[in-house]
């Protein structure tokens, strides 16, 4: 068992420091389809997230079935933003993604963007590799690790993988495995407002009601802050499941596929600009959010 | 305004006592999809709901543009359930919606069915005619108005008629318009979970909190008892998407289109013999409700 302190005097991310690093760079989560030959407004943002003597990019393509047709157009993105290099890693298996020149260039990186795809073979091909280590240590280190769809549901200690929103809601339907643990406390799903996936966070609500679930729609994404504040960025929305004050339900008793009943979960709809304190479960609307960041400013960047 | 008593010594109906008729029938609002041919779960409940005295039912097609081959399949359903007789109603236009004779066929009958379809086409044939009156009056009298997809969403005094699920949490992309007025203080979508509709009955939530949102899956209902109990059947989820403690919401600075945050919204997911009482706002798990439901019983029935 933690040993639980006040927050008031410790701050609320005390509980968990003996446990997990202290983490200096920023994750960005996006839901998919980000607009990546217009405005740019998310990618930008990743890219400003960046230490600021650091200007390379790796993009990781491992996700995709089709890297060739998306690595140049992040290259292209990530270069018309000002970019100094732009390190295009397809990663197609454990070998390459053991690779020390791979490596190299990981640890060479402000910028770590993992592509959207199928979140399962990011996990198969990254699991336990000296690539994942060196992603884990950039972030700690202060670099930004961003990752869109497929890149963004895979990054909690466990991920969604499969589940089609309309069974979501039946015992089993969600199916779940180890994630690549960049991000702690919280499950992401992501085109979630296009492809109605409440019920599979309110599946997964019901199955652990400690996790916050996170759904981002498209050309919509979360900044975590190395404070644990949530930032929506991007036109679209983060939609926020917390089920913690879940007050029943009849998961436990079910025989498989059998529906889940859920009793008190609370929702939030963010849009750019709002955000949400992890730990203190509260949402903050844009002045809050600025007064929040402005404040902690200085704790933010290495 | 209304002046408020104390509901624990007045009952939670009493504040509204003064405004509305008391009901003594029941509506079973149905998600769609409902069973037609097998076990007939949802239509043997709706048909057990009928007064004692009472088997005839009469049918509504009017929502649909094939009206000829829904009929039949619920006669079918209906005459195998014990009807004593049913009565299809195509009414396909205000003409026959004020005819006398269908008025007759409506005061004559337990169950009065509305079929799915297009909500606006209910309300645009139904509006105002003599049809509607008589189905109110005999839902007052202690008659069972059921009703699925359109024939659902078209009963309470404001209904969706329209909006894309995907874009629904943008300012204006919901449609609504007045409903049928039969049940109150409610917004009832149906395919809820199978078309991915939580949007929808948020951004009404945020443009007026004070009315529960309650999204019905498919071969899924919803049993409003005539104490205000809401009871889940069937074999799918009712969500209650309850916005009444609503913190916040941009949604009346926004441009039309532009997304709407939402603070705090409470979520449940009700499975078949749970319930929620909608002026405590309480959701009640299986021995609440049987409890609740045994208690008023000799109130339910004429």
């Amino acid at each position: 068992m933690i040993q639980r302190t006040s927050r008031a005097s410790l701050g609320g991310e005390w509980d968990m420091a003996s446990h997990y690093p202290t983490i200096s760079g920023h994750i960005v989560a996006i839901g998919g389809a980000e607009d990546k030959t217009s405005e740019l407004a998310i990618l930008r943002r990743v890219f400003e997230l960046a230490p600021k003597d650091n200007a390379e990019v790796a993009i990781i393509a491992t996700a995709s079935s089709i890297p060739e047709q998306l690595l140049p157009c992040y290259e292209a993105a990530f270069t018309r933003l000002g970019a100094s290099q732009v390190h295009a890693l397809e990663i197609q298996d454990r070998q390459q993604a053991a690779d020390p020149e791979t490596v190299r260039l990981i640890q060479r990186s402000g910028v770590i963007f993992l592509t959207g795809g199928d979140q399962l073979r990011l996990t198969n091909i990254f699991g336990g590799t000296a690539t994942l280590r060196a992603i884990r240590e950039s972030l700690r280190a202060g670099a930004v690790v961003a990752g869109t769809s497929a890149g963004a549901a895979a990054m909690p200690s466990t991920m969604i993988y499969n589940g089609a929103a309309a069974d979501a809601l039946r015992k089993g339907a969600v199916n779940m495995s180890f994630g690549l643990g960049i991000v702690r406390g919280m499950v992401i799903d992501s085109h979630f407002l296009e492809r109605g996936r409440f019920t599979r966070l309110m599946e997964v609500g019901a199955s652990n009601p400690e996790q916050l679930g996170v759904g981002i729609g498209e050309n919509a994404a979360v900044i975590v802050h190395p404070n644990r504040i949530l930032e929506a960025i991007g036109p679209g929305h983060v939609i926020i499941i917390d089920s913690r004050d879940l007050a029943s339900s009849n998961i436990a008793e079910l025989a498989m596929g059998e529906p889940v009943a859920v009793e008190h979960m609370i929702l939030h709809a963010m849009v750019s600009g709002h955000g949400y304190d992890i730990d203190s479960r509260r949402y903050l609307v844009a002045e809050e959010l600025s007064a929040i960041l402005a404040g902690s400013h200085g704790n933010e960047h290495t």
